[in-house]
């Protein structure tokens, strides 16, 4: 099935449950008013949420309206974990290369993984605000899980179980204020402004035979300004499958239902040595910082800038058939400009 | 006015207002069921627990029954942040100095600072869990303040204005799984297990004069298996006070309320060139690393081990009456033992 979070309704917006062609959504306050209400209580909730779904897809849900998704929030509005690894590490060993860098050997078996802020989310069509463009303003597209409750030393086929949802993020990077602040040691904080995941999250039953081996075999398509950036598949050159990612988080600590984990800038290995625009017939890049790097091995120095006001990325799946699976990631970048 | 949640109720428990003396309490789903629907509603929702509250130090809390500590979750039993900054930099130039390293100028206008996880808080009596002692379990004694909605780019001041609650903290570290994982350069994840916080939440002007300049003047306790093990006073060598430790949270994104930031490990400097231990005379430490920071500075290595299976960490903090003001963090460290 697929949920969504309309903005109005309070901090934690209004759960809907959203038609499979995301035309038609309805509102379940007899059985969740929120989508953490949804994943705190999901054995008992679920069948009934499946319920209203076979009635919007066949047409006869009475109280359904038209699915508008500028007026989404993220599916949760804020959450109480988002945990992003580096599952790619195609983009990881680019990283390194671009500065001269080896990747440890280790980063093969060993997830690199960050914990993220989670208190704000922002919506899928809304604004990222920045105070500057010298910040060196990224997005990064994304697949993310939404977790049920995950004891500690879980096994990575336990916490694959536990997937309740799936959604795309964009998880924007602040490139130019990550160096100083990794060098302090103790990851992000200030590099990381609040993320925004797509207008619908879904079960993994809705993916069919792209998601196996808990991965989403499908490519993740981005848009920059209009035109196509990127559209790898998520399903390849991922290093780390979401059981295992999870499977890292719990490691020494419990998950709580609603814990969100990311995987990472989505990045396949392209053809040739060197990079590949979708222009140029590749499958290009779900971040400007990996075209960058490519640039910086190929030219010596990156040529195309971060965002700047203005700047628009869309982030989008389609299945087979060409129909959007969670909705589109649609943000243009602001300057934030503080209450008088 | 002093806050608390009760375990049962679910997820979140069932918020309390507690006596000053910490000897009864009661609940007021009238005005809020958890301690988050306060924090959310915070102007509408504090005159009526004030009011309470003055009926129960008064004696005339109809509905008030024994407050008991052990019954107790985190005051917040899930957050949508945690995060914990260094503040006492003489804790982080121990940290250096023992392995030789210099600290580095900008630290002292530039605060370090982790986003930990938050979705699943222990009680402040319950066991800390944890599969193997070989992990280096060791406490950390902290404060931490709880705050309002702050918007992006607030000054410390304003940041200040908007401490609704203070607490303590022992933010658990896994000392011999964070070489590895900061040597990775994103941060903790696994070397963090689950934080718990003390039974009881406050208002700042609980505190009186020992509030003063957005720091906590009183000595913070620590008992490590019943006997003294660190009494440094918290407002002094506070490098950042909450003000600034919260806005730098808010430099590129908003706080939501009931955002948790930490003061870090509290450390005061010692009178010598060396530490010294409470039997000593001195302040003593507030966790094991700092004392074994100490020992390796003046013999060569640490000879203190870390906390095994069955040991015991007692955290609080009295008022110049010798009143218990946040009740204790009273945890012992139990071997985790998976359900069959």
């Amino acid at each position: 099935m697929k949920l969504a979070t309309l903005k109005h309704g309070g901090r934690d917006g209004t759960l809907v449950v959203v038609s499979r062609d995301l035309a038609r959504c309805q509102a379940v306050p007899e059985i969740a008013k929120t989508l953490q209400q949804v994943l705190d209580n999901w054995d008992e909730v679920a069948a009934g949420l499946e319920l209203v779904y076979a009635m919007l897809n066949g047409g006869h849900a009475r109280h359904a309206i038209a699915f508008e998704p500028r007026q989404c929030h993220s599916p949760l509005p804020r959450a109480y974990q988002w945990a992003d690894g580096s599952a790619y590490i195609n983009h990881v060993e680019l990283v390194r290369k671009a500065r001269g860098a080896e990747l440890p050997p280790e980063f093969h078996v060993d997830p690199l993984m960050y914990q993220g802020g989670s208190d704000s989310f922002v919506g899928p069509c809304d604004p990222v605000l920045a105070c500057d463009e010298a910040w060196g303003i990224d997005f990064e597209a994304e697949v993310a899980a939404v977790t049920g409750d995950i004891p500690i030393g879980a096994t990575p086929e336990q916490c694959a179980q536990q997937i309740r949802l799936l959604m795309l993020v964009n998880d924007v990077s602040l490139r130019n204020l990550i160096p100083a602040e990794l060098a302090k040691g103790f990851g992000f904080l200030q590099s990381k402004p609040a993320s925004a995941f797509s207008p619908v999250a879904v079960t993994p039953d809705e993916l069919g035979l792209a998601w196996k081996d808990a991965k989403l075999h499908l490519p993740l398509e981005v848009e920059l300004n209009g035109r196509p950036f990127g559209k790898p598949n998520a399903g390849m050159d991922m290093t780390f499958n979401f059981g295992q990612l999870i499977a890292h988080v719990a490691k020494t600590r419990e998950l709580e239902a609603g814990s969100i984990v990311g995987s990472g800038t989505v990045s396949n290995k392209q053809g040739g040595l060197f990079g590949s625009s979708v222009a140029n017939g590749g499958v290009g890049y779900c971040c400007i910082a990996e075209l960058r790097m490519y640039e910086t091995i190929e030219e010596g120095k990156p040529k195309t800038p971060f965002m700047n006001f203005g700047d628009r990325v869309r982030i989008e799946m389609r299945d087979g058939d060409g129909t959007s699976i969670f909705g589109a990631i649609d943000q243009t970048i602001e300057r934030y400009r503080p209450a008088a």
